[in-house]
């Protein structure tokens, strides 16, 4: 099968890899969809994130779609030939945060396109059976593949305790900021303002769903007392401001990376009692994503800005420099349903 | 001021009244709208609900809006000439719910229209200012009025745990089953499933937003596993299946009223781990449901099948024996928005 | 290996088996202690407990603890030789249930002594690595083994929300019961009345933390008002009286199990807003229970009454026959420590 | 009336001023204790604490018990001559948070000895009824008014998550410390890690319940995984470390005040998940706090290192400086049962 693979930082080579085999508990799934994330680009160009260090090939992508093919032992023949949505966790289930239910915080995790795991921008992959998540009929393969960074968003307005008639303010209107505004809504937020220096990208935002929009250079965000306030800028500046436009005993979700130490305005969250938190992946986030999805109260494909063949993998995960550009997606094979969809 | 007054089982009559002095907290109120609610009608019929008895004569309606037309000591004067959307309810600040935000738990609780205490259907009411929520213009006095049921309904589904995604069963498409729909709506509920035994009701809940109703005399519900499962109808048959119908770790919330004791099934309670829990009236509901009105996501005006003048209040009691009506509103004196509203 | 067989209700036959060898994941443990819990005894004299139907000979035993003899694929070497308690439940790791963290819920739940699973009253069983969980030296064998009823009393303590100053009423004071007043004593239960009709039982409450006892035949609970309301009697009359005693905004917890459907005050519960829940086993409480023994906030030891053999578990299962029984242990080969401990 | 006013920084003086008359709601209260806090040594030094600023004559104190001698308008008579402890504050009923049983984070919040509201330090105060509770005859008058730094550690402790079988770390063993270990035991801590750089202060945690005292300049915490960590010391070093202690999906609360910003190890609490909040003041606490002291669980008695007589409450003040010192008390008129208690 063809891997694109990141041999060193900047330099990605296609590679002829044998198809893996699913062991027992898998399944084996040709990929249809794999949408490209900013942890991609970084990985690409500087090799690492933080502790994470690229130190052999890997293959990049862990926002992924496609078609099971074949399954490991222990799970059911009948799997074959499903369209799923892939989560690209490995957890232990024996950890104490797996079986409390917070799996993504497994210290055994094994995550696609995190070293040494590689990732999904290959012909074919294997992903535990209960996490190759059955997609409706309705739902496009891109769609299917950004129900990762979907999953994001949701982890992230659930730990901001949204619900019907919140005030949320959103700092960063890049990916994640616009998916996170979706699902805002899609969680009962009636006012959802976004902040971002970027003009067309505050445009986008309130395509999908932002009620205001502010430039942080020149708005001031003092006087609001928001419900929950959610970083998906990773700056700290935004942050600073951020917290101080939370409402007494409102909640702050970092979900932006960036430094490893910010200066925080601690008697602020002292003196209002707020709640900061942050988000690392998601858990339990699927089925809520593909009812946004099938239900209509997400749009996932709207934000597909560019698609690019297996072998162009190296133009997606450059077009986040692209003016204008959202989500990049590579496809590869295309599930049955979407090859009807587009007779 | 002009005032409705039940004297007796089956008897209204219209009285004369001195105009309230509003109290030091309190403001005066011209009404403009009431709804007539289903234990309004229990009232005038029965003269009692439990083990409240109507023992002297009573102003009954508890679903009002109208203007602030003065101030009692310590109010700003700055609220004359405010529509407004009255909560009914008078707590003590000091009791022990009271201080842990369940006001509605309140002991020393007085509620508008629930013996001794009058209600709304009348000229002029008084009530605390903090419970005389200031509407925005583009509510309608009836549906600031009907911020009454939809804070029921609102109370209900957040007992519930009604979030993004999420399956609901109702049973029951009265008013209040109605309102409950929606409400699970602006909550993000996809699957929202309605069982009533009238066509007609059914029809109206599809039309609000139910997903899908059912007949509980022909359609089985014990292949449900939803999320939650909201009474909206007070019948045990109705508690029973709706209970069974509910998932492992789900939510059950009996609104509907009626028989001091049912029959529980307590082995399904048991080995689904489910929570059953009931609601008794609201409380902080008036925030969420002025912004759910104010967005758009709930739509009471269209709830609205009869109006009449006070000195018909009698035909808006008896009103929901006539065929195809859903909520029928008093309107005494309309506020200056609304009398805009309609030049 | 010896084994504790019951072939029909009512009888109980030694059987010579293999000994089991550990699946990959498992572990291995040559058993120690086994408790006799209730459910043992229905099986034993009914062969059914609800839709259970033992139509197979069966172990029965899932109160147990040994020592780690050996261990399947994947699982550390280091592990052999080690003191453990056993979580006899093998849940699905890719459920629904088990993903949330709720595995005890998991529908396809594999757990000691239910038909068809044998259970622990024999020479050797295994278990998953990470439900076989080490033990302190400071906690003996039948401790260890009681880490199971002692997690149903955790369980029921958690979902009653009892914490530091709360008052808890506990209906039955059986085994779960006295493991519940100490619980709840460990949460920081302040007031704890328990009821029994049987008085040497309400003297083991008093023993074990109860800060007061009822005879239910002649005390009034009317005129109480607690947090939390525990039943762990399974008698409807008790369950009646119980929901009348909590304060408005409290909580219910359904231990004892018996009918299949209850009359229930549920007025009560919706003028209150009572929250009513049941136990179904147990998730994620053995790291409690673990702490709590270790620390010594509860006492397990001085609850066992009794100690049988193996070819004696039918007198193990007919003790809670004997008056003054509280709890019977089966003892089949120490661990090491607690050899050293008796020399 | 006497009272000790602060008339500039460093400058107390004793005033004789006419006894308050309780207003409707309140009552009048002869003061019998008064615990003296940092923020009043704070203030006596500095004239200010960040924004609150000491512009005219201040009354200091705000940890008071007494005796009830007079009622305001719609109080019980039967309330003269009972014992209090007082909750100094005075929130507005009809505020947002206050609605929502937050009521400390009230925007119009009037709290004792904070500028421009006189505090405890003189003969007589007055407070609303509600916020005077009742005192069982087994708890001294000191410990009735150290109930206010109690109900600190108690408002701490519910943050921060603590229940039964919990692992704590608190950094700072000043009196708020050593009260924090005392409620974490009483939640169900087993173990409480204290950090202090003082020798006496972590043996005198030692003998309030801490179960390990470490050294921060030569103890290393980066080990730890506690499910809670709580600041009592405002230290930015200690919170940096701290936060690093807890394990994943764990609590940090800070308590101790002092910088507004702090450097915070943001990806710590993003890759972990962590939850950060803070205390300001307390809501709901005293039942609780009274509970637990009749109970035996907390003891206030044995922090209090020195008494005082009202003239000298300079010295009272100024008695944090003094080695070996927990906790000063000011002594004015002690109530009857406690003057019974000594004779």
């Amino acid at each position: 099968m063809r891997a694109a693979v990141l041999v060193e930082p900047g330099r990605i080579e296609m590679e002829e890899r044998p198809v893996p085999e699913p062991a027992p508990g898998d399944v084996l799934i040709r990929v249809a969809s794999v949408g490209v994330c900013g942890s991609d680009a970084h990985y690409y160009r500087e090799g690492r994130i933080g502790e994470f260090v690229v130190e052999a090939p890997l293959v990049l992508g862990h926002e992924a779609s496609g078609t099971v093919v074949a399954v490991g032992e222990g799970v059911s023949a009948e799997r074959v030939g499903q369209r799923v949505s892939i989560e690209p966790q490995r957890p232990d289930p024996g950890s104490a945060p797996t079986r409390r239910g917070d799996y993504n915080l497994c210290p055994h995790m094994q995550f696609y396109a995190t070293p040494p795991v590689d990732g999904a921008l290959c012909d074919y992959v294997t992903i535990g059976a209960h996490f190759a998540h059955p997609v409706p009929d309705t739902v496009s393969d891109d769609a299917a593949a950004l129900c990762e960074p979907l999953s994001v968003g949701i982890a992230a307005v659930r730990k901001a305790r949204v619900t019907a008639g919140s005030s949320v303010l959103i700092s960063g209107a890049g990916p994640v900021g616009i998916v996170t505004v979706q699902v805002a809504r899609a969680f009962g937020a009636v006012d959802i303002v976004v902040t971002d220096i970027d003009e067309h990208r505050r445009e986008v935002a309130r395509r999908f769903g932002a009620t205001a929009t502010l430039d942080p250079r020149s708005d001031d965000t003092s006087h609001l007392r928001v419900d929950a306030y959610i970083d998906a800028s990773g700056s700290p500046a935004a942050v600073n401001s951020g917290i101080r436009a939370v409402r007494p005993g409102g909640t702050v979700v970092l979900v932006g990376s960036g430094a490893e130490t910010m200066p925080i305005p601690v008697q602020v969250i002292q003196n209002r009692e707020l709640v900061l938190t942050g988000v690392f992946r998601y858990a339990n986030t699927w089925p809520t994503a593909l009812s946004l999805l099938e239900s209509g109260r997400v749009d996932l494909d709207s934000m597909v800005t560019a698609h690019f063949p297996l072998e162009k993998s190296v133009d997606a995960l450059e077009s986040d420099r692209v003016p204008g550009s959202i989500k990049a997606v590579v496809h590869l094979s295309p599930t049955v349903e979407a090859q009807r969809g587009t007779e």
